[in-house]
């Protein structure tokens, strides 16, 4: 008989499940009964290590849940209250491809922006729709919350194409707030921030402390940080400090992402002198970090979260899953930052479309609050953007190649028609295994 | 030196004051330093006698505040950091005629709703302007929190005529939540209703409880309801049931005023009944318990509320006044149904619209949260009224006669142009004293 | 070999007819063919009544074309460029019905407007579906030009419910022009005017000559126009003058059928007496002017357009149908005010919406031109009576009975949810035979 | 006494004004009256040189109209029916200052689009807004047809701060329209094209020949246009052929003009080689071109347009301005693509955006024709551009810093912010003599 939480983790042999499982343990009022890592056949011996792994962590708490790990994803997901899905179609090698690709032309090569995000949109969005149709038919009244990356389309074409209750999550939002409310000395309960825009393509508009607007304050702050001092910011990114001249023309704070759209030259230069100097994309790194990381897992005598896993990039990520599983299923009414239908929260985007703002969230779901108009300073960019994000969705959804071309043309980051007609057809050669849809 | 909140009531004279003060000093963790009563020197013989029994309330209790009354409003409103307004222009004798004006005309004659409300709308605009822009002047950081009636209106006036902070309420979303609370034995904190719509039209479209969607229980519940189990309903209007036809027509939990609008031929039958039978309007009625109740506060035996006062209709008036001022002053962050600036809440009426809905609020103010469409059979209804009263917050600020007849004439409740326009004449004829935007 | 435009007449068998001969008749650019007219076996005799005098009103012209009449439907639209629809379910005994229903409750009976019209679009929505169905198979290049009444309701619903061409026609426009350039001596062409609205619910805000706004000019004669003077206006309503003072309100030229709005009370007094008078219902007294039409069309020697044919209500009906099919035919720009796709022409309706406007028509159709956002004055009443109109299209589509009874409660002529249950009653019960879709 | 139309020419020094001479030549209905060149005093000289010329032209023709020359503008404002306006804010020098700024930082440098335009658009706008309210004041049923450039900008400024009645115009479409209008051996009068979008990045969705849509047809052609055949396209912009993959993905035909949206590079390289071969921008071109124009032009011998006045690049200049007049003063209804407010017609936009889409034009001016939504194709790349441009408008009118980097930012030809930054910082220093607004 059940007697609690039902977890289901999709991408389960994945480097960041400890962290996850880690947080799970500092729940406090959820009674997590048991928690599922489900991979596939290949992913079977990573898995197994991060399980044992996961285990450990388990037994060296005091909070106890059953762990189990398996590839029968059927039945994982007919169990679950909440599916967390985490997955990487093609894993590191497919978004090395992604990252390497755009570079080959001059263009930047990213996991989740420009043209190396379309890459794994076009990729990941059949395989999340194939993952939502099975649970929507086992298990409706599941939750499945979404961290696959890029999140914020991949929970658009959740909404739009499937009946699932679905959430996106990103830590980024988390991660401003938590800095914010440690610069200030005050508890992160007391901060309300006025995100407004798309996943990694967000803008901090105020922020409150206990009702006041400190916004003026976190903008000088801003200004004046030094290189130094930015480096606590988003792993998985180049840091960056942001021009005093460009903070006074865009009064908000950026989701650290907007280098790549403001300071595509900068950000270009660093990748291409991170493959001249042998470094390699990121996700070579990631590639050297989590190798390491999984020997470190390996270790029998490593019963606590590695140092290293900080650098891997999922700063806050239990916390903010935790804090949305909470909010559900004890029907705590919350204001998280999440990936949530519009329904005109941005009065300039289509009522379905998916937008990262503040939702209240309790046992019914997530609701986008209603905010003030767009600035016209950011407007034209997020509008472009979700015209490139439907573009790709739709894309991937009829594998259809014209659409395809006219979401990378409308992407900020590809430069001209042309490069955007090579960087697709090496797109969809590369990844011919994982696009059976653009097959004909 | 301030040492808690202070708090400004306007129309403190009303025979609703102890019924706050009451609410005041069940309040938990809001410290209220002081509250002051304001009125208007014509009143304040009346005011002394809220005062002193207030006072012996305030005695009688085991909380202390500050109790002061005052015809200065100018240093009240300086000295506030909330201004609780719920001042009634003529009186109830200006009550009085509202109601019997359209009745001569075999119109429903209403406080707040059809003509009646109108008349009311067109005395009121112009004085709660005034009032917002002393506070604005004097004091901007306070909160103008409008229980005057026609409290959507007026909250829209303040919104798009002044810069103030202000948030209309009404008790009538909360009896409906307290009485399906009863209904269900279960605790308000754990329901959760999706209202919709404007200040006296409006509909509960979904009910939850803890997360989990129970509409089709309390809309079987509403079917079988008895004329008997109606009466703990809102006060101030007739108890009727509904139709099960209507429900199944219309899906959705009206607010009991939409008997005047659904049932128009009922209530007026009542209302001439009235008339007929000697018992008068609600005015006349609501005078003879107002009589009764100044009675029973001059005693000074009397040191708890008088039962009488549950019949003038103010039922959880405090309760939402003090959730209110709690959640804004210790920036608790509340789910409340208020009238607030849509933004797009309601998708089918103007951004810059009031409307009541369920907001966020914390020491932020109120953020709208947004919603599915608006359904398609109270669309139109709701779109009408919002034209009627935009005519009309028109009309009064501008004493435009013809915006004024236009407001009539989109109002559903008033049957045709020519009585309209005789309507109109008396209205501005009898109410002159109260009218100078329309002199000329 | 086909050398000319060919046109189909659904109820062909109409007294209508011979004006739309008589107008064909007097086209000079557009080369007709062949007209052919269809109706149902039931109404095969009055059709040859029809068919041979309208071939006597073309051997007395000095025009040519060929002239049919069929039953046979099928053969008739594969044939067809152009197919004119102004059949009538049920005839005038149905009419007589939804006239007479309302009354029995003391509630306006008319045509189009109110319940009446209601009950006519829930006959005839699915029959002109299942015509529209049929064209769409056999002969999708056609032109359907709709003049079955409720004509803006079965516009919108052959446009969303059906993928033909389609574009909705109604005298009244056009005969406001005429009146207009008839008072001030100047020709139609250099009349501009600016309709914003429903079909029958509609205002003409500006009137323009050679480009000149002359609207004061318009509302000043309208305001001095003796009852007298009215009678010229649009038949099949009584006829009405407009109050000053409503003028002054909403400063647009109203349609006539405005009246049922505005002047309910006096239009249904109207109604009332007629009956008492034994003069009966608009579709009793059609009823005697049709008798003695056919009466006279049966005469061998009338070889012209009865002087009759005018009470009959439809002047300029072929007028505004020849210049429509000149301006596609022939792809003549012409702008013309018709029944078509909103796509926010009128800002505060859906853009699927179907409104009465000015709209470009040429060879690829018409195109609604934009304007102005809506006068509040009339705003309200606009949304409101749409709503309606979707109301019931969804209902007569579905047979859905909730969705009748929220149409009803939402239509602003019907006054409270128990007449509206009883009208209803009575109209599902009575139109039995031509409402399959409510049996069940 | 005033016999005919009179028209101004503010900028009538330029060396488009002999092309607009000759077509008010050829007109046949309008009966002009006299026409006055205006310019500023520096321009006099050109300016005479221009009349004296443009003198012979008339009288060299069978038509006569008055010809004068004026540095006199007060005095022509007041006496016009007409105000063509086409002046240069710091002549051809200033537009080689806007085209090689950008240069320097490896940024396309335009006259019309990208960070070119912009500088243009600083200077231009606050003396469009003067000429506006100077002809306000003086003469307000005057109408203002604005070829200035950037023409879309300049027209919505005018529209947004100023009262009178202003029309936008280019080129572009209508040389689209003839080029078709040959290629297909048809009248320019049968062909009807659904063009969409903003000056100078429009597209035409569909092509109609008779009302028959042939827009496959056209494409198809365009995808095997040669090189060769494209060089009849617009003047001032390097001729291109379109890849059919491009023509694929957005199956629409292009503004020539989307060649620097999207072969940014292709352009660049192209301007980039210009410089380097000592060819210059187009700037130094057109001097060259205009100084032997101008020799040309004072050649009393030259009576008839010189050649060389095509390779300057106004086409269609004269004919689509002469079209408007007639459409305006002698309410000619006529569809043409025209700069005027958007109420709607492009659904992604504001309502008071201006827009370039097909309008109907009379004797009341122009109103835009509805039309189907927006394809998502070149949504995105639409509401950028129009963002950026309400940011120029607003900085050029406010002399806000913040907001001209905000609007370079979002300009999609300008690659980052740092870039940004500094071709501002360039910008303003060498245009400071005609920027007074941003001093400070
Ligand atoms: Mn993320
Ligand atoms: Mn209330
Ligand atoms: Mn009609
Ligand atoms: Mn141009």
């Amino acid at each position: 008989m059940k007697s609690g939480i039902r977890i289901a983790v999709i991408g389960g042999g994945s480097s960041y499940t400890p962290e996850l499982i880690s947080g799970l343990l500092d729940v406090d009022d959820l009674a997590i009964e048991q928690v599922t890592l489900v991979d596939i056949p290949e992913g079977r011996d990573k898995m197994e290590i991060i399980r044992a792994f996961c285990q450990r962590l388990i037994d060296h708490s005091n909070k106890k849940f059953i762990l189990q790990a398996t590839c029968n994803r059927h039945q994982a997901l007919a169990d679950a209250d909440f599916v967390l899905s985490q997955f990487r179609v093609g894993g590191l090698n497919a978004r090395a491809r992604d990252e390497s690709i755009p570079l080959k032309y001059g263009v930047i090569g990213q996991e989740t922006v420009g043209a190396g995000g379309f890459a794994s949109a076009l990729r990941t969005i059949p395989v999340a729709l194939e993952l939502a149709r099975e649970l929507e038919e086992l298990n409706p009244a599941a939750w499945l919350i979404n961290f696959t990356n890029p999140s914020g389309m991949i929970t658009e074409a959740l909404l739009r194409y499937q009946g699932i209750r679905t959430i996106g999550l990103c830590n980024v939002p988390i991660t401003i707030e938590r800095t914010i409310a440690e610069a200030l000395h005050v508890s992160p309960d007391v901060i309300s921030i006025d995100f407004l825009g798309l996943n990694h393509l967000s803008f901090a508009r105020h922020v409150y402390v206990q009702g006041k607007d400190i916004t003026p304050l976190v903008l000088e702050f801003l200004k004046n940080m030094s290189q130094e001092a930015v480096k606590n910011s988003v792993a998985n990114i180049p840091k960056e400090t942001w021009a005093p001249y460009l903070l006074d023309a865009v009064p908000m704070i950026p989701n650290p992402y907007l280098q790549y759209y403001w300071n595509t030259d900068v950000m270009l230069r660093k990748q291409l002198a991170d493959i001249e100097n042998g470094k390699g994309t990121r996700a070579i790194q990631v590639m050297a970090i989590e190798a390491e990381l999984f020997k470190q897992y390996q270790n029998p005598q490593q019963v606590t979260l590695p140092e290293l896993l900080m650098q891997r990039g999922g700063a806050y990520y239990s916390t903010v899953a935790v804090m949305l599983m909470e909010s559900l299923a004890l029907n705590k009414r919350r204001e998280m930052v999440v990936n949530v239908k519009n329904d005109q929260a941005l009065d300039v985007l289509p009522a379905d479309s998916v937008v990262e703002v503040p939702a209240v969230i309790d046992g019914r779901g997530a609701r986008a609050i209603t905010m003030e108009p767009v600035p016209l300073e950011v407007k034209g960019l997020i509008q472009q953007v979700k015209a490139y994000e439907q573009l790709t969705i739709e894309a991937a959804v009829e594998g259809h190649r014209g659409k395809a071309l006219a979401a990378l043309l409308t992407n900020p980051l590809v430069p001209s028609s042309e490069i955007a007609h090579k960087i697709l057809d090496d797109i969809l050669r590369e990844n011919a295994a994982y696009l059976p849809q653009f097959a004909s």
